[in-house]
C-alpha cells in the first residue's frame, strides 16, 4: 500500500488555520496525512488584538482550543516549535524533534519591523501575541496602579506612546480613548493627566487610506484627547521613553511598537530569498523554485501589479490563499490538473476607533462611525464562520453588531 | 457669645472615624466645632487590606467615602495632608494652610517598620493604603502576564516572598494561595512554577498566637503550596531579591513586606517623645504632659501590664479607644465629671487564612476553619454596624457569612 502523503502546515494563523480546515474537508482520510505544528495550542485573532492590548476585551475572546475548532480525527496536531526548515531534506526541525513533509505550508507569520532603530526590542510593546497582549494591558495598569502610590508624580508613568499610526497603531489608540477613562476611574487618577501620542514618521495617519476617512478617524481620535505627531520619526527607544529625530526626548513607561511586521525569521534562517522576512511567492503560492512548499499569510510576499507594489498582508487576503492553495494541494496529490493562480479579492478594509466608531471603505463605498463598526464585526464574525461555523460565531464572535 | 471649641482629628483610619462619628452623636451643634482631616476623601478598612493586595476582593469593597458616612451637618470635612503639629501654638501645619484646635485627636496611623534593613524601602512593598496594594495586586499579575512573553523564563518573575509571617503576612499569604491558581489559568502558567514564601525572623509564624492554631495554619498553607522559612531574618532587600542572613539569596520580582508598624512620623517631627514612633499615652488617652491632645490607634501606645508589653495595635482597640476618648473629649468641653480610663477588652482576635479558612480566639476558645472564617466576617461587619449602621453593613459588609 502506498503511503499517503503527509501535508505539514507550519503556523496556526489565520492561513494555517483555514489551510488545515479546508484541507480536512476537502481530502479523504486515505488521501493524506495532515499535521498541523504550532507554538501554542491555541489558535487567535491577530486583527483582534488590540483590543485585549488596551483591556476593553478578554484575551480568551480572541483565541479558541485549536483542537476545538480543527476535525482532529483528519488533521494531527502538535504543540511545538518550528526552529528550521530543511527544503533539501524534506524536513521540519521542531524544539522537540523533526518532522518529514511530502508538502509543507508556511504560515509563521510575522515578527514587528524595527527599521533597526535602537531599544525597540529592548523597551517598547508589540501587539503580536496573546502573551504580548496581555503584558500591555497588565503594564498599562501597572503604571495607573503605580502612579497614586508614589510621594513623587511620575509623569512618564501617565504618557502612552504608540509609534505607527497604521492600522494597528490607529485602531489600539481607538481602544485606549476607551479604556483610559475606566482607568482613571478605578485608579483615582485625573483624565487631565494621562497623555496619548500617536507619533507617525510617514506625512499622515493611515498612509495609503482614504484622506477624508483619515481625517475623519484623527478629529475623532484628537476629540477623545488623543495627541498626534505626524511626520515624525523616532530615532531611538530607552528605557525612559522615545527619543525624536528633531533631539526632542518624550518621557514615557509605556512604548507600543506599531509600526509594521515583517516576515518569520526562520525563513531567513532557513535559506528562503526573502524582502523583509518575507517569501515572494509564484502565482500558484508556491515558493519559487520549490515544488512541494507553499507560503501563506505574512509569509507570503505578493505584488498589487496595479501600484507595483506589495499587498500589506492581511487576514483578509491570508484566508482568500487558503482557498487557492488548499486547491493547489489537492490538484498536487490528486494530480487532477492545473494549479491555481492566487488573484487577491480586496473586498475592503474597516478599521475600528474605539467604541462604536469605526472608519472604513467596503467596494468603494466610504464608511464611518457605527455602519462602520458594525461591518467591522460583521467582517469578524465572517471569518469564525468560515473557520468554525455557526457555533464557533456563537461562542466567539461579536454579537453586539450596533453597540 | 462664647466662641465653639474646635476639636480637630487628624486621620481617618478606625480611630479617628469613629471618633468623629461618636462625637457627632454625643455633642450638639452649639457644643462644639468637630473638623476631620484626612489625605484622601475616603477611608478604608486597613485590616481588610490584603485581600485587594492579593486581588481577591476589589478595593473599592474596603474603602467608602467619608462623606457617606460621617455627619457632614456635624463633622467638616477637609482633604489635605498633615505636615506638622505645633502643640505650643495649639495649630496644625497642613499643606494646604493651617488649622488650630482647642481639642485634638492625633489618628494619623503607621508606617511600615523596616528595622533599618537596607533596601527595604526602595524595593519592597507594603499592605499600607488603598494606593499600595492596587500597586501589589498590579504588580502580581504584571509579573503573571510578562512572564510567558520572554524567551528566557524569569523565575523571580513568579515567585513571591512576604516578609514576616505576622498577622498581615499570614493573612495575605492566605489570599495569594488563592489568588495565585487563578492566575496560573489567567495567563496559562503551571501553578508548579509559582512559589510563595513566607519569611519569619522569629522562631515560629503568628508569633504569641496560640500554638495550635498555628500548626493549624502553616499546615493548611503548606499544604496550599507556601514554603516558610522560619527563624530566618533577612539582611538585605535588593532590586533581584533578598538575601538572608546566612547569605543565600532568593531572586524574586516581588517582595511584599509585613513585619509591622511603627507610628507616623509626623509624630517625632513634631516634637513628641515616641517609642517605635508611638506616644505612651496616659490612661485617659491623652499625650503626657498635654490636656488637650488625645492620641488613638496606631499612634497610641499602650502597656498590656500582664506580660509589661504594648498591645499590638489593632482595629479592635482603636474602636474600643474612640469610645473612651470621645467621652473624655465631652467631658472636657462640657466640664462634666473625672476623664475615663481607657481598658482594652480584648475580644478575640482571628486570622484569615484565604478562602473559608481562617483561624482565632474568641474568649478563651480556638476557633479553626469556616466557623473562624465566619467569626472573622462578623467582626468585620461589626465595625461597619458601629461606624454606618445597617446601611453600611448592607453597602460595604461581608455577607456571605458561611462561604
Amino acid at each position: 500500500m502506498k503511503k499517503k502523503p503527509r501535508i505539514l502546515i507550519l503556523g496556526a494563523g489565520y492561513g494555517g488555520m483555514m489551510t488545515a480546515s479546508r484541507l480536512s474537508k476537502q481530502l479523504g482520510y486515505n488521501d493524506a496525512e495532515i499535521i498541523l505544528v504550532n507554538k501554542h495550542n491555541y489558535h487567535y485573532q491577530t486583527t483582534w488584538l488590540h483590543e485585549p492590548a488596551a483591556g476593553t476585551l478578554h484575551h480568551d475572546r480572541t483565541r479558541m482550543r485549536i483542537d476545538s475548532v480543527i476535525d482532529t480525527n483528519k488533521v494531527k496536531f502538535i504543540k511545538d516549535v518550528v526552529v528550521e526548515i530543511k527544503t533539501a531534506d524534506k524536513k521540519v526541525i521542531l524544539e522537540g524533534g523533526e518532522l518529514d513533509y511530502d508538502y509543507l505550508v508556511i504560515g509563521l507569520g510575522s515578527e514587528p519591523e524595527t527599521f533597526g532603530i535602537p531599544g525597540v526590542e529592548e523597551h517598547a510593546f508589540s501587539i503580536r501575541s496573546v502573551n504580548s497582549v496581555r503584558q500591555i494591558r497588565e503594564h498599562i495598569e501597572y503604571m495607573f496602579a503605580s502612579y497614586n502610590n508614589s510621594e513623587i508624580k511620575h509623569e512618564d508613568y501617565l504618557t502612552f506612546i504608540v509609534a505607527g499610526a497604521g492600522f494597528t497603531g490607529i485602531e489600539f489608540v481607538g481602544e485606549l480613548t476607551e479604556r483610559i477613562p475606566e482607568l482613571c476611574k478605578e485608579y483615582d487618577i485625573d483624565r487631565k493627566k494621562v497623555r496619548i501620542l500617536s507619533v507617525e514618521a510617514a506625512p499622515t495617519a493611515l498612509p495609503g487610506f482614504d484622506p477624508e476617512l483619515v481625517d475623519y478617524a484623527m478629529s475623532l481620535l484628537e476629540s477623545r484627547g488623543v495627541e498626534f505627531k505626524i511626520s515624525t520619526p523616532i530615532k531611538e527607544v530607552t528605557k525612559d521613553g522615545v527619543i525624536l529625530a528633531s533631539g526632542e526626548e518624550i518621557k514615557s513607561k509605556t512604548i507600543v511598537w506599531t509600526t509594521g511586521v515583517r516576515g518569520s525569521s526562520i525563513l531567513d534562517k532557513s535559506g528562503f530569498e526573502t524582502m523583509r522576512g518575507r517569501i515572494k511567492v509564484e502565482p500558484d503560492l508556491r515558493a519559487p523554485g520549490y515544488e512541494d512548499v507553499f507560503v501563506i499569510g505574512d509569509c507570503a510576499l505578493i505584488i498589487n501589479e496595479e501600484i507595483n507594489r506589495p499587498y500589506p498582508p492581511t487576514a483578509q487576503i491570508a484566508i482568500q490563499q487558503s482557498s487557492t492553495l488548499s486547491k493547489n494541494i489537492k490538484a498536487l496529490i490528486t494530480g487532477s490538473g492545473n494549479l491555481e493562480t492566487f488573484v487577491p479579492d480586496i473586498k475592503g478594509t474597516v478599521a475600528s476607533l474605539g467604541g462604536k466608531e469605526a472608519i472604513g471603505i467596503v467596494g468603494s463605498k466610504k464608511l464611518y462611525g457605527s455602519s462602520a463598526s458594525t461591518m467591522k464585526k460583521i467582517i469578524d464574525n465572517r471569518y469564525l464562520y468560515l473557520l468554525g461555523g455557526l457555533p464557533l460565531v456563537v461562542k466567539k464572535g461579536k454579537l453586539n453588531l450596533f453597540s
